[in-house]
């Protein structure tokens, strides 16, 4: 029998998604608190793989199971064996034709900014921080060259394993609120049918050196045609970089709901 | 030369505000910091004294320095030497008749809680949970008997060392926002001349109680008239609850604002 599961997980503390020799992976977690509850060996495919620091509102991953529970089972019963920081949201047996990260159609981030003259502190690790103030306008012309599909290799890491470095991106939206005297939470959101390694992390570095003035909006334009890492601004901070979770076709059935992020996380 | 400041912290990785033997409470840490920024010892006076695990959004602080430096230095210089979970927001010199507990006309708290079947994930140790569903209009009705002056001693820890249980509180108010299927996130508002060691975790228990239908909302009469521990609920978690700040009159001119609270913290 196959589930799929929607995992929401703190990245601070944990080496990414991808499970690592040292367990220090938000998979390793799952997948140990799976087995331990299955009393079996569970192997998960994910969505979306996140880097180290990176957090998730709704992984999507998908396991094969002999073990027969209620949905909400395997949601209460995994739980318990995870650590305060990632949790089971929900569980849906599919059909054995489904698969978490093949059939995704699109994936959804956003990444939330503190634009203040002082670093944050009670948002530590959970939002990029820019100490100068920033040009929306700019910011959001930039980010219209990016919309559509192009080779995004200037924008790819070199560790990246995907395929092909050409990626559609179909929205990439800047919003701002005012957070008291000279300050802003600045709210990017993307969604594409992929993304390669660093790709939203380079964005956004990309981003925020024309929200400074760094560079001019057209600037991102050149730096798309370069194809190449060099012509990017540096890999901006993990902190603030949120999976808000796949896209599946409807007929799937799976939940659509993400937890509640209005703005800050 | 007398500086206030206003510090915000995540009180997650510390034993509560007031300095401790282990030099692990967030007094501690500020006064190690402002120590090295200042090269001379350091001592602060607070508004009011959080528990372990309480976070503080706008605590406020004063203490007396031979150093000049300008507002500034003092924020920039004293957060370079404090962990990435405490920072300091603004500094103001003040008259030395200024004391950031004894003129504090009042405090606020806020504390936020997650209604939901599943267990909070992101936002472990920033908010209270609450698996089943709550009766807002029951716990606003119970809020309602909490207002005014009381003998607080039923929601007062065997710890505390007030020389009067005797309190007025000032607002007590109960907000709900929707968070997806079966999910809402609740907010709760306090604001009094001062409180009681675990007052408001106190009261949460209680107010929790009620919102679960365990107890009807006229039972908080009971529980304030017996004067006694004994008759309140147990003493909620500290994870949701927020320390936003004293306030001051006027006339001593700090900044009022906080820093962005909207709901989630």
């Amino acid at each position: 029998m196959r589930l799929a599961l929607g995992v929401a997980y703190d990245g601070r503390a944990y080496q990414g998604w991808q499970s690592q020799a040292s367990g220090l992976a938000v998979q390793d977690k799952l997948e140990a608190a799976l087995s331990t509850f299955a009393a079996a060996p569970v192997q998960t495919v994910c969505a979306g793989r996140t880097d180290a620091g990176v957090h998730g509102l709704m992984q999507v991953v998908h396991f094969d199971t002999a073990v027969e529970r209620t949905p909400f089972s395997w949601v209460r019963g995994t739980n318990r064996y995870l650590p305060a920081d990632i949790a089971v949201q929900w569980a849906q047996p599919v059909s054995d034709d489904f698969h978490a990260r093949f059939l995704a159609t699109s994936r959804r981030y956003a990444y939330v900014l503190l634009e203040s003259p002082v670093r944050p502190a009670l948002e530590a690790g959970r939002v990029g921080w820019a100490f100068r103030p920033l040009n929306g306008e700019a910011m959001r012309q930039a980010a219209q060259h990016l919309l559509g599909e192009h080779d995004f290799s200037s924008f790819r890491a070199s560790s990246c394993q995907a395929k092909s470095p050409v990626k559609t991106l179909l929205r990439a939206e800047v919003t701002r609120r005012e957070a008291g005297a000279e300050s802003a939470y600045w709210r990017f959101d993307f969604e594409g049918n992929a993304f390669l390694h660093h790709m939203i992390r380079n964005i956004m570095g990309c981003l925020l050196a024309v929200g400074q003035g760094t560079h001019k909006p057209g600037w991102i334009r050149e730096v798309i045609a370069a194809r190449s890492r060099d012509a990017a601004a540096p890999t901006f901070s993990p902190d603030g970089l949120y999976f808000l979770g796949p896209v599946y076709d409807a007929h799937w059935g799976l939940p659509t709901r993400t937890p509640a992020f209005d703005w800050i996380p």
